[in-house]
C-alpha cells in the first residue's frame, strides 16, 4: 500500500469510528456505484473489527450493481431498527434529506462525502470535493485506521472508483486514483469482472429502450438531447433504473459539449441528466431548475411538454456555454 | 517512478540502442494505437538522446490516432531511405513480414514485442508474452535507460496502454498496468483527452450510422446480428471506415455470446466481423469462410442475401458455440 499520503485523514473520525460498536451507514437515494461501493466496503471493514454495522439505502439497489459483495445485506426501511442507539454515517452525500430516511434519531453522526456541503449536519465532517469518489476516501481511512483491505472491500472500492471516474476516463483520473486503483487490484478486485458486471450485463429489453432512445436524437449547436417516454418503457417492459448511463452516449461525438437525456415522470413531468465535456458546468444548469450535481454531470426535473421541455433546456445551456467556453 | 521491477530490461538492448546513433522503427500494418504510441515514444526518447530516428509504418495513421504526438513524422515508404545504414527496431510484431516492408537491408535488428515469437527475426530479441502492450515494455526500457519521460512520451505510452487494455477492462488490466499508467500520468499524460479522443470524436454522421446499424438488431440465441448496407452509407454519407467498433455494441447484453456485424460490400457480398465473450473462438468460424482473426475477434467475406448470409452465419456459430462452451 503505497499510494496517497496528500489527503489526510481527520483523526476523531478515525476515533468515533474506533470508540463505538453500532453504525448505520445511509446514502443518497437512486444510489450509484460510488455510494454502494463506500457504504459496503465500510462496513465490511467495521464488522471486521467486530462492529455491528447496517447499511440503509431507500431504493433498490440496481440490478447492474447486484454483483457488489453484500448488497444483499442492505436494508431500505426502519422499521424494527433502533436507531437512537446506533451512530449514523453518512455517505457521498452530506444530508439525511437526500438518503430520504425521514426523521430519524441516532446517537451521533459523521458525514464523509466529496461533494459540496453545503450544510452543517454532522459532529463529524469529512468533505473533500476534491477526491474523484467517496471510493477515495473510504480506502485512505481504512489505510489510516490499519483495517485490512479484504478483496470484498478492494472489489466494492475498485467499482465505486470505476463508477465515479468514469471508467478512468473522466479528467478526475488522476495518478493517484490509478495508483489506489492498483492497490485494490493487488487485494483482489478484478478489472474484466467489474467492467464485464457494469458494462456486459444489459437485458435485452435495457438494449432495446436504448436504441429507442438514440432515435430520438436531436442535436442544436453543440447539444445533444435524447428521451424516453412512457410509452417506450411500457413497449420494452423497462423501468427508470435502466436507462442508466444513456446520457453518456451522444458525448461520443465530436461536436457534442452537452448531452441531455430527458426521461418521462408523468405527462408533464421529465427528470433531466446533463452531462458535459471539458470546462462547461452542468451543475450551474440543473441549479436552475433546482438540481444539482457536479460540473460534468448534474440532474434536474423540469415541467412541461417534451419540445418546450427542450427550448427551455437549451436556452440555458446555451448561456453556460457561452459563459464557460 | 516507482512502478515495475518485475520485468527484466535486456541490457544487450540497452547496449545496443545506447551504442548505435541510426534508427528505423518500424510496426505492423494497420497500426493500432500500441504499436503507434510504442513506436512514437521510443522515436521521441531516442532523439532526445541525440540518435537520428525514423518511424515507418506502411499504411496511413488511421484518423482517430492522428492526436498522437509525432505521428505527422511516420513515413510510409522507404524511397530515399539509407537502410543499410541503419539499425531496425521491430516494434509490436516480430517479423518484417508484418510490417509490409519488403525486402531492405538494415546494419542490425532488434525487436521488441508482447506477442508470442514465431521467428527467429533480430539479433536481439525481447518479447514477453505476458506484457498487456508493448507500451509496457517500452516504459520499462526508458527507465532502465534512465531517459526522462517527457509529457509527449508519457501521452504515446498511455494511448499504447489503453488501447491494448481496452481501457482498463480487459483481463489483462493487472496493478502493475495501473502503475505504470499512474506514472504516465504524472508525466503529463492525460486520462480524459487520451479517451476523449480515442471514444469521442465520432462524426454526427457516424453516429447516425451507429443508431441505424442498432436499429437492425436481430438476436437468435445468444447471437447478435446488426448490419449496414450500402444504402444506410449513402443516406448518412459514410463510408467502411466509420464502423471501426461497431461489432463491439451488442456486446453489452448479457445474454449474447458472439456479435455478428454485416457490411455490404455489393448487392450480394457482406464483409462480415464477429466478436465472441469467453471461450468461444470465432476464428474457427472465420475460418470456415476462408477469413482468420483471433479467439474474440475474427473477421471474413459471406455471399448472398442478407436474410441467407445471417441464416449460414447462425448455423456454423451455433456449432461453435455448442462445441466451445
Amino acid at each position: 500500500m503505497r499510494s496517497g499520503g496528500r489527503v489526510k485523514v481527520p483523526h476523531d473520525l478515525i476515533s468515533f469510528l474506533k470508540d463505538e460498536d453500532y453504525f448505520l451507514i445511509a446514502t443518497h437515494i437512486n444510489p450509484d456505484g460510488d455510494a454502494l461501493g463506500s457504504a459496503l466496503a465500510l462496513a465490511q471493514a467495521l464488522e471486521s473489527s467486530g462492529k455491528t454495522v447496517i447499511v440503509y439505502d431507500r431504493d433498490p439497489v440496481p440490478e447492474y450493481y447486484r454483483f457488489l459483495p453484500g448488497q444483499q445485506n442492505i436494508i431500505h426501511s426502519f422499521r424494527d431498527i433502533q436507531s437512537s442507539s446506533m451512530n449514523l454515517v453518512l455517505l457521498d452525500c452530506n444530508s439525511p434529506d437526500r438518503t430520504g430516511m425521514g426523521d430519524v434519531r441516532f446517537k451521533a453522526s459523521c458525514v464523509i462525502d466529496h461533494h459540496e456541503t453545503e450544510n452543517n449536519f454532522g459532529q463529524i465532517k469529512w468533505v473533500e470535493p476534491h477526491a474523484a469518489a467517496t471510493g477515495m476516501l473510504i480506502f485512505y481511512l481504512l489505510r489510516a485506521s490499519g483495517v485490512e483491505i479484504t478483496r470484498e472491500v478492494a472489489l466494492n472500492l475498485y467499482t465505486a472508483i470505476v463508477v465515479d471516474t468514469g471508467a478512468f476516463r473522466y479528467s478526475n483520473t488522476s495518478a493517484e486514483v490509478l495508483r489506489v486503483s492498483a492497490d485494490l487490484v493487488e487485494a483482489g478486485a478484478s478489472p474484466a469482472f467489474v467492467s464485464n458486471s457494469l458494462y456486459e450485463m444489459w437485458s435485452d429489453r435495457r438494449f432495446s429502450l436504448l436504441i429507442m432512445a438514440l432515435s430520438t436524437l436531436e442535436i442544436r449547436e453543440s447539444v445533444a438531447f435524447i428521451n424516453v417516454t412512457s410509452r417506450m418503457f411500457q413497449e420494452t417492459e423497462t423501468g427508470p433504473e435502466d436507462t442508466e448511463n444513456f446520457p453518456s452516449f451522444p458525448r461520443m461525438m465530436q461536436r457534442i459539449n452537452v448531452s441531455v437525456f430527458l426521461r418521462q415522470i408523468d405527462s408533464i413531468k421529465w427528470k433531466v441528466s446533463l452531462r458535459s465535456k471539458g470546462d462547461i458546468n452542468v451543475a450551474g444548469v440543473a441549479m436552475l431548475f433546482e438540481g444539482g450535481g457536479h460540473k460534468n454531470a448534474a440532474g434536474c426535473t423540469i415541467k412541461g411538454d417534451l419540445k418546450t421541455a427542450k427550448e427551455t433546456l437549451f436556452e440555458a445551456i446555451a448561456q453556460i456555454i457561452n459563459r464557460d467556453s
